[in-house]
């Protein structure tokens, strides 16, 4: 253990507070997807940034300028941008994380009110919305500054911070800025990083910790048909005319088949199959089958063999198909004939797919098949948004660090995983910085981040907090 | 021509009269589907109530009690039910009506406030909603009623009158009231009744009266497929799990075929093909590819061939795609793996065909598909409602009245329809009263009886008045 002893204590001992502290920052309801929340936001970035320059980080808040949402036109909330320790001799690490959270409302099913964090001493669970995602996280880190600076310990590093309030809102303007200030070399905030280290996922189950070192990239595609000029009475018109949701079904049908293969010829094989190294990393993740049935609610698993299961979220591609625009939805019997409908299906992907090569294959495709049906309808598809997929080298020393910290903090080995999901950012920091990134989760796969009763645990919190001063003296020892 | 010159006369001297009162019926909103609109519906009753008494027909009010709309109790508008003539030489007719409306607010795209009668001279249109579905031609009634008993003529038949005030909210008792009333037999008001005529349906075009023997019958389905607990993040869980969408949307597209042939088994083998006879009515019919154009606002019939178009709505089953409830269905990209996905789809159905026969082919055949899928997900479908389908005889004495009829005010032979939409009384009306029924139509088939600008044409709403009254006259003529 690099760490010293009275860093360790120091959180220890100093719990209650930052419980307290992390309380404050959940009573300020900064949901940057709800434009009547918009002050909070920028609340919430006042109430941190004063946070960090009391713990002796020099900061600096970007404007990012105005958004459009909800047809309102809205400022946006700053991006931190904070500096800590210039010292030559040690490594940079940057830090990013986001103040925002997501929306909740008690109505929607929490036990609590979401914004009063209410800490259950019985469970140690700590609920309230932004606890885990990603206030805790940030926090975290706040606790490893205060016990240096109240301790008169140096930091083993020097620390960047770059904290953003739009992440659950499409992060507007941050590749941007990260491109800027990265541009500006040494006179900008993220000169001489040599890692980055991002808090902002969480362990595959609620056992043992992880690091994250890959996450699927993602196109979104929307395929309209159109037929008539208007929704007509399938009464009337029902086998008169080409019915644009008959040709739109039977192309959606044509996407992806009920045990997950995607249909869309030259997807598959774009992902060369698992070697015996990189099973034997799916092998070893404490997971079971049981595990995404718990998780789920039913058991639906596509296979019954967890490597298999872990590799489809991993490592595959996924084709889910999730709506249809323009058709009856709601509740009861309506004999519409839709005039124009449109499906809605994503591919996630993974190294190597790209989403151009990806788009390539799907469009023709599906331009193929709607030939074949000889409908009088017209067909459109289009690429809604895309993101690439991500996968960082796990031998780096930022990753070796991680997971001798972990070790020390939890006397076990980190799982090694890979996300099904997406953290944009994480690749805008991979290509613009040009060092390696590590996602490095404080909160347990049972958190509910976008869900009603998101919590974290107080150990998580606690032992977290200690894991991310671990780590940093971990970076500080390496041998690059 | 059997009806008297003066009639006719009548009726042009008073055109104007009879306008001004229809507009009166539409400026009482009466709209049934709209519970705050309710005292409306009450009003118009009381007004037809007063109309019928003033031209000497007795009236019985009957209290259908209540039911429950959007959470709400609402006492049901009454049914109307008249008698003029109890001469046991004459024929007894009984006429069928609606007097409450469909929704309509000036915001859906009206050019005119709907409940505002319009009267375009130059254009002839008289634009409010319920112009012409279903007031005008209950004026039309009206207008041969006091034509007689403004001349002191008497009437050719014994007439009855039923109508209703919940037609277009699924005329909520009245099925019952027509078993119970017929039940009371020559102590009811449908005691001694020859046949039932309604006036509740339109011109194939905008050219050709026309007289209409049959409707399609329906099965409603609601086919579902659950899945997981709750909606899953596609990143975390594609292709960990069986997704319910990609099973459902499988299922939906073995249904039917982009050229509208229905894939289940044993449905399309329930109807036999069309003979010479019946193909001639279908050739005779005053319509083109261009008018299905011109009605669904593109070229997209499903063949070129008037007669096959023609028969595709009238005389062949249907089976339509309306949408899927619990999946994503708004714009934008939302990634989510819906938890519990049900299709929507109906089948319109022709004799002989029964809804039991066509739930007996749908629902094994949708459950082998499903167990082919080998998911782990579960299927439920379930019919929602039926109707069966109705078709008369065209060459019952009725048919052959209103026939005649049509030649003497409008000088041509009227097109002898099927419907593809139902009118579900018809069938009540048929199987209770054991009659002959005739759908005998005063609108065009541009009307827009259900959307926005509904209208009726000036000629259509006098001529009509005439061809109603000298419809009575021929049926009085009639040799049985």
């Amino acid at each position: 253990m690099v760490a010293p002893q009275e860093f360790l204590k120091f959180i220890d001992d100093n719990a209650t507070k930052f419980i307290s502290r992390l309380g404050e920052a959940v009573a300020i309801p900064s949901v940057s997807g709800d434009g009547a929340r918009r002050p909070d936001v920028f609340k919430m970035s006042a109430w941190l940034d004063g946070q960090l320059k009391q713990l002796g980080v020099t900061t600096k808040l970007v404007d990012l300028g105005k958004h459009v949402m909800d047809g309102q036109e809205l400022p946006l909330p700053p991006a931190i941008l904070g500096r800590i320790g210039e010292d030559p001799a040690k490594k940079t690490v940057l830090i990013y994380g986001h103040y925002d959270v997501q929306p909740a409302e008690k109505s929607d099913g929490w036990n609590t009110e979401p914004f009063t964090m209410v800490f259950n001493e019985k469970t140690g669970e700590m609920l309230g919305r932004g606890s885990t995602d990603d206030k805790g996280p940030i926090l975290g880190w706040l606790n490893v500054l205060e016990a240096h600076k109240t301790l008169g310990l140096a930091l083993p590093v020097n620390l960047r911070f770059c904290f953003e309030g739009m992440e659950e809102s499409g992060s507007e303007g941050l590749d941007d800025l990260i491109k800027s200030e990265t541009a500006k070399g040494n006179d900008g905030f993220f000169g001489g990083v040599d890692c980055v280290c991002i808090s902002d996922n969480y362990w595959l189950n609620t056992r043992t910790p992880c690091i994250t070192y890959g996450l699927r990239g993602l196109v979104y595609f929307k395929m309209t048909v159109s037929g008539p000029a208007r929704d007509l009475h399938s009464g009337v018109f029902g086998r008169m005319v080409h019915e644009p949701m008959t040709d739109l079904v039977t192309l959606l049908s044509k996407l992806v088949a009920p045990d997950g293969t995607i249909l869309v010829p030259g997807v598959e094989d774009m992902v060369p199959p698992a070697d015996f190294d990189e099973k034997e990393i799916y092998d070893k993740l404490d997971y079971s089958i049981q595990d995404v049935e718990d998780a789920v609610g039913a058991p639906i698993t596509l296979s019954n063999d967890k490597t298999t299961v872990l590799m489809g979220r991993m490592r595959m591609p996924s084709l889910s198909l999730h709506g249809i625009e323009g058709a009856f939805y709601s509740p009861g019997a309506k004999t519409v004939i839709p005039a124009c409908v449109s499906g809605k299906f994503s591919i996630r992907i993974v190294p190597p797919m790209t989403p151009k090569a990806v788009e390539d294959c799907v469009l023709p495709f599906v331009k193929a098949e709607f030939a074949k049906l000889n409908s009088k309808n017209k067909l459109t598809i289009e690429n809604l948004h895309d993101g690439r997929p991500w996968v960082a080298d796990h031998k780096h020393w930022s990753y070796e660090a991680a997971r001798r910290a972990t070790e020390a903090v939890y006397q076990r080995s980190p799982d090694l995983t890979r996300e099904g999901g997406s953290i944009p950012v994480t690749l805008t920091f991979a290509e613009t910085l040009n060092v390696n990134v590590l996602l490095l989760p404080m909160g347990r796969g049972d958190d509910g981040a976008h869900s009603t009763n998101e919590k974290l645990d107080r150990s998580n919190f606690i032992e977290g907090s200690k894991l991310l001063g671990t780590y940093l003296y971990e970076v500080g020892a390496a041998t690059v």
